[in-house]
């Protein structure tokens, strides 16, 4: 039918413009996390990412990914491709976010290139996508993910894990005797628009994902989507907000943006498959996730500035379980059995290439490049060059 | 008609994320206009207001202003919730915008819960809901305002009236001798940046509110309503610099940018039923209400940082006497009638809800924690903690 | 057929919304461009030049530029407007953001007016509209310009040539000796997110441009359209990196992104009959052209703060003869013919009418006032007041 074709291609098109506001919404929330003498590398990392990341997919990953240019025909070719490219420099966005104020930005852009082209087109392949794993133990291609929360959340976060573990921690970041130095975001009015520009994206990262509009039962099936999204991330606000409110007497307004975030990650896997009351739940324990294992993870010295452990890995494997739980068709073993075989190829795939790469460029800025700033010693140029810093 | 409903729905989705964008745009705006040392604590406000907003409407207030969720069929019914969400969080955004740099953040919050709850439905009840005044004299469903001119606009600004009269103004605001304290805003980049994220949103607050857009007439309507929208911007952007200009010979980006969007919300009620011209004298005067009444507030001690009064009660209500004043066969009396008897709930009920929140929780932040600022008294969390403070 | 009039209204009115994004985005970007004494002044020009030029364009500029209101029924003629309205203010952003830290206000708002109701619609009628032209020698109509690469950024930068040579540089760049001062961006996250919101713009610029969604040969011409506008913008933007991190071992982000923006002014003219891959080689010299110009036009002592001759009017050039280039049925004479016949009425006219706008209301700020900040002289208002300044 000509018409679904063109309001599916239409659909998609507006889906993957919204994700590409999570574009400057990653980078915003990163750029006001940091400290300002890190914020412009954390900007061009995050430029180069959607640059490097969306070429190699084209160039390589994405007929590796789905097996061919010509593999549907219910909407424009161009438009799949522009929606599925949207999603992979979130990837390595979930990586380079936890990994600021310490890494150098040229094996950056090179482990871009791998995960572009290689790395995550993997993961499609096996889950949405050709699947080279078919007929075999190891075919995770039943486990119910809708838009990504394995595929894409987890598969950033065991990223992160393997980069951390290499790199370690940020100068002074852990203190002999123990403590934690507290490090506090530069600019709260960046973190709080990335967080709503990534938030507005998810509507269109979850809706699209439904993957047609065009009859009264997908029309349903994508408003409901939407809706579910946005009612996990309004949870996870309010329970962040009310954990840390109990716990210092505070509002902690980074906490109340990570746990939406939280939500929205922990919703991902199903949104059209809950009533529309479950991800008031889902989303609830996914902020609360992320209040516990934010300190967990610090406790552990895993230092991640910006919470993307907590936010993408831990609610990445909750949001995929979490299908299993809600839903009566879905198997909780088979959605653990695809959490299982994802994390057992991506973290140690990681951790190889990130290893080799470290070897001949050195991900990790020495303690020198730290103390004056990523941005003086990579981009010779400061973020806010006429503001006189008080720390 | 299967594809009218999958197009309206569509719309209605796409019209729902521009008014999201407002989220973002009220938090940038305000966070622009306030000192440095309260600015965190309004963008936790507007997070949290979106957050408990919308749940709250969600759980209770929608089934309340509407009567039920299946109440219409001609789009998915998530769709319909969406759209109507969206607007919700704005009443408050109104209220609290006006009592920045002053406010404690719980009672907001508790504030907050009600009217999501309790009474923004009920206004939507009676007018553009299920009606339970209807039949009685006090009926005013037949007040024409397709995006909530008095419903929303009229409503936050009733809230606030209320809010600044049990409040007071901010320290050293007015001094004993008459004079006034100017506090300059504190980030003009982000004060043009939510303006015009509001601008854009207005695009589906009003041009969603038609409601569809799948025939010929309807879209006709869409676009005619958005392009009315953006002409009576463009208008009272003008007259507002135009007037402060011969005034003062210096260009106050300020009263422009609160211009254009006393502009936007005096066009909100009639927006598909005036010509294309008309718009432009509709917003004109809204701008010029802007910079006459900013100033008249002040002699009157109501201390507004955003100018909020101004834009969203004063224009909300010339916005609801315009449609009567342009349109042929909408009586202004009608019109009149619903100003009135929205005032006459939304005030004083608004004034006993927050009198008694006051009465338990202190709205008011105390001299102290007002010098100290609101983002170390209530979030222990500076918005740019690294930048020199000159004041 | 009803429904294509409607799909293709709702497209047009998407395609626009897109579009007023590059409203806040080249605010940003050239907010975050200058330095923190002339911030103010960038975003109210940017405020004025959207309200004035767009009400310009609509009370006089529209109909002489297609002829009437009526010049099309297969959308409806306000979303056609719409979409036609909101070009014509980026061809005096590109302008103003070049004169960026030396001019005064008024004279850019008066230029503005000209623009939208006389220059900008003049090679709207010859190219796009009425064509006055039509059936002369100098006749342009055949010229292949899908999105304005020609109409509107050539446009643009022939109007800033025209400035720039009339106005002089900012006061102290070019030293008597020779030297060049470095005069470094004041907010480089303004500059991504200013970025961004163009490359999202110009989604809705170059699809939109298709004109309709509502065939499948349509929506694939969009899509394909959408993807390899974005395409050339990821390949300037990787050149932009290369070229700079070769030469000076640095990421320099402000190169990086304006290499962006010009593969994206390169892929304008064009983007519906290239093959996919293609606008990277269209893109990567539009990207190239940027960092080469750069430094010759500072040799040339054209003072342009923010890259705009380079990005819009070198690349308007090479973006139009770049169809005759790549595609076999378009003649290269025939783009070049365009180029050179609307370069020889916008640059002589833009120069006529900014002398004589200079002569009555001088466009440059004298040299005390470039000192203090045009802020100071021209707003009364600091964009930054707390921050105290190191510079």
């Amino acid at each position: 039918m000509e018409m679904n074709y063109v309001i599916d291609t239409f659909f998609a098109l507006f889906a993957m413009t919204l994700i590409i506001f999570m574009v400057p919404g990653f980078a915003m929330l990163e750029a006001g996390l940091v400290r300002t003498k890190n914020v412009t590398s954390v900007l061009t990392v995050n430029v180069m990412i959607y640059a490097i990341a969306s070429l190699a997919f084209m160039l390589i990953g994405y007929e590796y990914a789905f097996g061919s240019w010509e593999h549907q025909d219910s909407i424009s070719k161009y438009a799949f491709f522009l929606f599925q490219m949207a999603f992979v420099g979130k990837v390595v966005n979930i990586m380079s976010g936890g990994v600021s104020e310490r890494s150098r930005i040229l094996p950056l852009a090179l482990f871009t290139v791998v995960v572009g082209a290689f790395l995550y087109p993997t993961i499609v392949n096996i889950t949405w996508g050709a699947n080279f794993l078919s007929g075999t133990l190891f075919d995770i291609s039943n486990m119910v993910d809708l838009a990504g929360c394995t595929v894409i959340h987890s598969t950033g976060g065991w990223a992160l894990l393997a980069a951390i573990l290499i790199m370690g921690s940020r100068r002074g970041r852990y203190k002999k005797n123990g403590a934690i130095q507290v490090i506090p975001a530069s600019n709260i009015p960046l973190v709080t628009l990335g967080a709503f520009l990534l938030w507005i994206g998810w509507f269109g990262f979850n809706g699209g994902s439904v993957g047609a509009i065009s009859s009264k039962e997908n029309a349903d099936a994508v408003a409901l989507t939407i809706m579910n999204t946005n009612t996990a991330g309004l949870a996870g606000a309010i329970v962040g907000w009310l954990l840390t409110y109990f716990r210092y007497k505070k509002f902690d307004i980074t906490m109340i943006l990570n746990g939406a975030l939280g939500g929205l990650v922990a919703v991902t896997a199903g949104p059209d498959q809950y009533t529309m009351y479950q991800p008031i739940i889902i989303g609830a324990i996914g902020g609360a996730l992320v209040v516990f294992f934010v300190p967990i993870f610090d406790k552990l010295k895993m230092d991640d500035p910006v919470g993307a452990l907590s936010v993408h890995l831990v609610n990445g494997i909750w949001g995929t379980l979490a299908v299993g739980v809600f839903v009566s068709d879905v198997s909780i073993l088979t959605q653990l059995k695809g959490v299982i075989i994802v994390g057992a190829i991506v973290f140690p795939l990681s951790y190889v290439i990130i290893y080799i790469i470290n070897k001949f460029f050195t991900l990790r800025a020495n303690d020198e490049e730290q103390l004056e700033g990523i941005d003086a010693a990579e981009c010779g140029m400061e973020a806010y060059p006429e503001f006189k810093r008080s720390i």
